[in-house]
């Protein structure tokens, strides 16, 4: 991703005068780090075959995306790749990236998590998480 | 990722508001989706208690990085989150977003994949990965 500098973004333009506001252009224009913190969860249904409870695990993860400390939230399913050390016995993968291990726990303890905890475990019978930290 | 040209930008607005500015900040505050294949691959060291090797595999992976199909790709290595369902045993996590399948497979046969794969594998004992696209 490209850095848009206010150079390149703006041109010459003389008519605008929102140098307060461009002053916070790097934090957009980076977003190459969206949080040092990787959150990867992979569920296996307990009905693993069942369309309908996939796309209520879906519908619960969605629940979720509005909270705050979330930098990005990819839901997903397994990908039409096979080879000996490709993991394709879950059913749905929910990617979280984060700013740092404090707003990960602020997210766990989140009353939205909490209820949707509570309203859709009972629809996957394991759940891996991969927790990771950039380097 | 767009590319975001100075015209799809500002338009032909000479004297652009910033309600006009504002209204078009959603294209940059999303900035959520960068491909929609997540490739999440985790190592396991034939060493794990060896620093050097985790270097050495990190040095690897940094010369991935600039395969041109790849859309994202972030080194972690485990965070300090301890519950049941963590998967903690692993040494280093290797995520990359992809724009798809196709493009994920170019990086599978890049030279520098491959060279990657010849040079550093014996640095690991295991692999475990999973392939997601987004619903």
């Amino acid at each position: 991703m490209k850095k848009l500098s206010r150079r390149s973004f703006l041109g010459n333009s003389t008519s605008l005068s929102l140098a307060g506001f461009f002053g916070m252009m790097p934090v957009l224009g980076k977003q190459k780090q969206q949080g040092d913190f990787v959150h990867h969860v992979y569920f296996w249904l307990k009905n693993p075959g069942s369309a309908e409870d996939k796309a209520k695990l879906i519908e619960g993860l969605n629940t979720l995306k509005n909270i705050k400390a979330i930098q990005l939230a990819r839901i997903g399913v397994p990908a039409n790749t096979n080879r000996d050390v490709i993991e394709r016995g879950y059913d749905v993968s929910w990617l979280l990236f984060f700013n740092n291990l404090e707003e990960q726990e602020v997210y766990q303890k989140h009353p939205v998590h909490l209820k949707f905890v509570e309203n859709y475990s009972h629809l996957w019978d394991k759940v891996v998480v991969y927790d990771s930290v950039d380097v």
